[in-house]
């Protein structure tokens, strides 16, 4: 060919080698077993919308990013969130779908921001919520942080912190210490405390005009270590004096108290105060979710409850609450940092290498001998037998067939991680036998075709863990 | 809201309802499945490309119906297949693959054709390829017929052909009945021979200036109908007369050889002489799968051998093989024709419900009463118990927390096809047991929660078939 085209891609667009896809690839299936193994529907939108559909809402920092073009005479947006298309899918088949409607969608979504390490324009978000219609019980905020937690444990991660808190206790916070006509702008400082400390969040609300001692005396109550129970009990002691306070401290309690109900450790759910998210969106329960020994990542999976998903598309009322979890930049945050467990980077459990001589004269594999050599090579013919044996149970496999050196079959193995080799040649054909080969141990012994499924099985099930995060 | 949008999705963008996206995704899933028992790496490639690298090859038809568009001064288009994005991938990673290079990939392209019905501008394509570096051995060609067979008869598609054929073979036929120069409009013609019949085919290739006699014995040799041993024997009836014949030959013995070996039954591969695929593209085997009781459908899942994947991007010979599903298409046929096993369209195995009224004094959810009534409603603490076991036993299950009558709770299982509710009333909590629902037959039993959920997988396990198709 003489005119080559340099094979690039796009900067932004997260394009793995196949040793990270795979990993990546068994995270995201552990997402959509649990959202499955909870009864969400998986719920799959186009990525192209009608730019007036998926920007109804849209406005100023986000309508500058979005993918947008002409095709014919049609506006069209690349979608920018899985929450529009939720809205707009909820409004649209309203009348067929029964509520709650609980689903998640795993999907890419597109936002052209300015690129730069670790931010990207295309990137898997996944979502789950639970959509009411006209009302949704409390107690379906219980359930996303037992969604969280199952998740997490299930991918190995260990030191995690859930923080709960909710709107209306803040809202009625903002009422009692008379902050209320500046909620959202001390929603902004206070969220701000963790990186720039409490005093200069009490200069910056100075700045705002509010006034100073009760500025420190909401600060205190905000930011003071408490239990669950403790935190609580310090609302608890302000009843009487806010009726949202009230409200939103029902509501804290009710949800925290199905926690462990749910199987959520009390050292994985903390009720923090100083939470907020989205200043127009959510309106009762908040999370956000911490690895405890790397804070500076920032919350990995967020959401919340709100009172409305689709205004803009209908008139029916339809709360919901849910999470979301960066599933792009949280890989790409546990790769950058060696998190993944390197154990389960191989495509498949076996490898079967035929190993008698190419030149072997009974036999040919059809490539190079004269058509007189009909018969098939027997060690291809057991490899395929070998093979389908494994497979049927549920073991992958998969057979080296290329006429390479045995340097080059057993380094394709050890570059794919493999675990096990299983070798046929001549002396295994003969005794009826295989050659089962460890590659992490080095061990190699022979075994009847049934010892040796055994034997896989065994190991593989030894390994234990199938953790695909390190514990952090 | 004052301004409403119209929820509205574009047209030829596939947008499923809850019972038939749950469905697809099973399908999806058992792809996937299947393509990593056979050790396949999952890839996952940008939809955006570079134009200029994306459009190096195409022209013509699908260059017309690229989306194609400008953000700030880069030159963008969304992929039209995957084939592309491998070629690219694999010359720009070379370096870093180890090859032969298996993966499979599934995701949407984009090609803005006409709408029409069960034409689709957004769609998912699934395909699997095996690459070499410089060669590729064809024992690899043999093992796709086998990946394909175990998805269709996984999916629980049991009347189906895998067509097999080599362009080799047709190549030396042309040669030998002297069509040489105008192979590729005798190919065109010949891929109509099912839709106009043998005798139209003749009159177009007599159009074509093509000798009546030698088309006539072509057209037996390719139609008449042979056992696959038959046909080979036919064909080796005339070796000697053409290299390239004898060659192509050779392949279709070795790879259908191989084929009872990789457990596929000679009635669901067949060699059929007229197919040919691509015109310029496949090389050697290829293949089609067909419905045999709905021929009109046309193949749904197609593919062959390939000299050279990414000519365009690099100068690295890169032969394979592969083959893809047009799984939009192939779900739109199924789902049209009522072929979908409707049983499989639940959104989780059990539904737990919480019967107390909501009236009862002694509890409290916390929504309506005062914070006064702390305590936890007494039937919800006992559903999550409940739901928790069961989704340790691995069955799906979700809880249905909604004050609504008896009524709209049971109808929210029957409208989601739920095979199981398990009620928790004042009884079942005095009692310490659970009463279980078995949705299909009506009956209703008590058990304890080892009881329930031992009944509940053996109920599941009976209903045997994990089918998602109906047998065809």
């Amino acid at each position: 060919m003489a005119n080559i085209t340099e094979p690039r891609t796009l900067s932004g667009f997260m394009e793995l080698l196949p040793d990270r896809q795979v990993i990546f690839d068994k995270i995201r299936r552990k997402l959509e077993d649990v959202y499955s193994l909870y009864g969400f529907y998986p719920l799959d939108t186009p990525v192209l919308e009608y730019s007036e559909v998926l920007l109804a809402k849209a406005g100023g920092e986000t309508e500058k990013q979005i993918y947008r073009f002409n095709k014919g005479d049609t506006d069209l947006s690349m979608r920018f969130d899985l929450t529009v298309p939720l809205a707009k899918y909820v409004a649209k088949n309203a009348g067929e779908l029964t509520f709650p409607f609980k689903r998640y969608q795993i999907g890419k979504v597109y936002r052209g921001e300015r690129a730069q390490k670790g931010r990207f324009r295309e990137f898997y978000q996944s979502d789950i919520d639970i959509i009411g219609d006209g009302e949704l019980s409390l107690v379906n905020d219980a359930e996303i942080p037992g969604i969280i937690y199952r998740i997490f444990t299930e991918l190995g991660i260990t030191g995690f912190t859930i923080r709960i808190n909710n709107r209306k206790v803040l809202g009625g916070l903002f009422e009692l210490f008379g902050l209320g006509g500046n909620e959202a702008e001390v929603l902004r400082v206070i969220d701000k405390l963790e990186k720039i400390g409490g005093e200069a969040v009490k200069e910056e609300l100075e700045s705002l005009g509010i006034d100073m001692k009760a500025a420190s005396e909401l600060l205190e109550l905000l930011t003071h270590k408490r239990s669950n129970a403790e935190t609580i009990e310090a609302l608890r002691a302000m009843e009487g004096r806010s009726e949202l306070l009230d409200e939103g401290v029902n509501e804290l309690a009710v949800v925290t108290g199905y926690m462990s109900g749910f199987g959520v450790p009390e050292e994985n759910l903390r009720i923090d105060l100083t939470i907020a998210r989205g200043l127009d969106y959510y309106t009762g329960t908040v999370y956000e979710t911490m690895i405890n020994s790397h804070p500076e990542i920032g919350s990995v999976c967020s959401g919340g409850r709100y009172e409305n998903l689709a205004g803009y598309y209908t008139n029916r009322k339809l709360p919901g609450v849910g999470i979301s979890i960066g599933l792009t930049r949280l890989f790409y945050v546990l790769n950058e940092n060696g998190w993944l467990c390197e154990s389960r980077r191989y495509p498949s459990e076996v490898l079967v290498i035929p190993m008698m001589a190419d030149n072997c004269t009974q036999v040919s594999d059809g490539e190079t001998q004269s058509t007189k050599n009909r018969v098939q090579r027997a060690d291809y013919a057991r490899a395929i037998e070998v093979s389908e044996y494994l497979r049927g149970r549920g073991i992958s496999t998969q057979i080296y067939f290329e006429k390479k050196k045995f340097k080059a079959r057993i380094g394709y193995a050890d570059k794919l991680s493999i675990p096990f080799c299983v070798f046929i040649g001549e002396d295994e054909i003969k005794e009826g036998n295989l050659s089962l080969k460890n590659m992490a141990d080095g061990t190699q012994e022979k075994y009847s075709l049934e010892e040796c499924a055994a034997a896989i099985k065994k190991a593989l099930a030894d390994t234990g863990s199938a953790a695909l995060v390190k514990s952090l």
